[in-house]
């Protein structure tokens, strides 16, 4: 497919401009940007600029608050719950982590749930803000429902992402950043593009048939949580993606399960809904809150060195460590730039006119 | 295959005179014997009775201390680590789940890493302790390594469980009790047993190719983590059974990867091992931490009936909220008692007939 190549000086620059235009205060339109095209660094490209659009019509439909008064509304020496005041979850997500991290110096962990946000970006982002501090930082999010649980012909949950980051010694940290469905909807995205199938497993038709027609969502199929079906473990990923979904919203006040809001502007809201925009759920962990930091980044080094030079199926160059793809495409995309496809490019021109801003 | 019945109380008093007679103190045999025959009595068969040989071979090879001095060797507000001194891990566990429980009530949260243990029965019991405290309760292990890392044709991983309990109000309990692997090696044996093949996505042969021959393992093969293979999430099974590795085991000086100690007295204990013994990981989470617990548990509630009462794919008749299967199974079992295969009869009769008991 035709692409373009963009620096991400020209992304985060256009980005931030846009945020700004929205009525972001000047940091937090810097700090949306960073976080929206640290996806794209990473080669998650479905959550990054291809979003931008998306973003700016949420606030057009007035569901974002460029504006917002982030804030802590109940909390414990390990806990928090923020009000993300419809902000942008790009924006109300590293606040809330910061949450976490404060926490943890003091009390040893740090535990955040978030209430009346927004879609927050790749929540390996928030997660590894933690890793400076060296601790562990975990980062969930609920989202719109495309998925169904086992058995379940509705779409109830969310994709539902579940990070952890592990800092180590000489070795890069530990970064695993998961949907809890077989697939990332990013990944269907793709093959529709593309027209090809989908491999048995990721999705089923609106009766709950497995499908491999990659355009099953838009006549009322779903998502499968990761397993696939019943017989490959199905419940796991579905209990997984519950979790994040309770995690993220019972305990907040968000709205949880089929009444998260949905992504695109255009959808209706859910009627009923329970609670305040979409939910996160934030860790911080202190290493040396259980061992001494040092002692625990070597043994870390060690368990990455193991596993990496573990023997390989033929064909395959080695066993990866959680987060080595995303860090080798960011080296790589840091330097050589960001490929945008021409769909996208299009789009993000089309949110410049709006503005007076050219890409 | 031939099965007889037993009630619960004959199988606990058994098992509770087996533990005394190991040397265990009364109270920590009866605690030792409640635990693991939640196993049975949830339906988890593999984890229960069946393994009390296993448990008493572990004690004559000296690898089990029956009389533990288990304490906190570091702890913050929020946190400790439990040296378990080589403790049966049914009584280490809920030591260390009741010190989250203990930090939790003061600082919102309690996490607490395990050094120094033995498996623990099912990570459910722990983790269900936290329910009468209106906390949610989280627990996992590391274990033998029978797991297969994406690429890998080495066992690097255990099935490493993970389990969170989460309390409601007038429904059940949301338990998610799940190995991170596509099937928990008790329904590999069962196969194994029956001489049926297993489905494609569970195991693969000593050469990392896919396999349906259950008796794979034997001959150096491997269980995949839950996925199954790259093109469905098993890089996603595999970083959840690290994250449960690392946290119960590089956070807390245990045994991690292909290091931990095998649960077979007969298999040899691994070279170089770089911590003690196997590892835990627990937390407990007060739900009035983040908002006030009636509150919470009706939302709860509103999560588990709007799930339950899903649509269902045809031939189902409906959808499962996790736990609900267990759940069912205690209250049938503890009526109706426990059945058992011969084989595991046989076993348990000559473990009986080492201290002068019956069963």
């Amino acid at each position: 497919m035709p692409e373009k190549i963009y620096s991400y000086q020209q992304l985060f620059n256009f980005t931030t401009q846009v945020f700004q235009h929205m009525g972001c205060p000047a940091t937090q339109a810097e700090l949306a940007a960073e976080v929206l095209i640290s996806a794209d660094l990473r080669g998650i490209d479905s959550h990054g600029v291809a979003r931008l659009s998306g973003y700016v019509r949420l606030w057009e439909a007035k569901r974002v608050n460029a504006k917002p008064n982030i804030r802590i509304i109940h909390e414990t020496p390990s806990t928090a719950v923020v009000d993300g005041d419809s902000g942008l979850g790009l924006v109300v997500a590293p606040f809330a982590m910061q949450v976490a991290i404060e926490k943890a110096k003091k009390a040893g962990t740090g535990w955040v749930s978030v209430q009346n946000s927004n879609h927050f970006g790749i929540a390996g982002y928030h997660a590894m803000m933690a890793l400076e501090y060296d601790m562990i930082g975990m980062a969930m999010t609920n989202a719109s429902p495309l998925v169904a649980p086992t058995f379940s012909t509705e779409r109830l949950l969310g994709t539902n992402p579940i990070c952890v980051t592990i800092p180590a010694g000489e070795e890069p940290a530990f970064v695993a950043d998961l949907a809890t469905t077989t697939a990332a909807n990013g990944k269907l995205e793709i093959l529709q593009r593309k027209n090809l199938e989908a491999p048995q497993g990721w999705i089923q038709d609106k009766d709950g048939h497995a499908s491999t027609n990659a355009h099953e969502l838009k006549t009322g199929g779903a998502l499968l949580p990761l397993g696939g079906d019943r017989e490959h473990g199905s419940h796991k990923g579905y209990a997984l993606g519950a979790v994040v979904d309770i995690f993220s919203a019972v305990l907040s006040g968000a709205n949880y399960g089929p009444w998260v809001p949905p992504f695109p502007a255009y959808v209706p809201m859910p009627t009923g809904m329970p609670g305040k925009g979409i939910g996160h759920f934030f860790g911080a962990m202190r290493v040396d809150a259980f061992r001494p930091a040092d002692e625990f980044k070597q043994h870390m080094d060690n368990w990455i060195r193991r596993f990496r030079s573990a023997k390989t199926v033929e064909g395959e160059e080695k066993v990866l460590i959680p987060g080595d793809p995303e860090r080798e495409m960011e080296a790589i995309r840091m330097q050589e730039g960001i490929p945008l496809l021409d769909a996208v490019v299009n789009d993000l021109s089309t949110v410049g006119e709006k503005f007076g801003l050219s890409l």
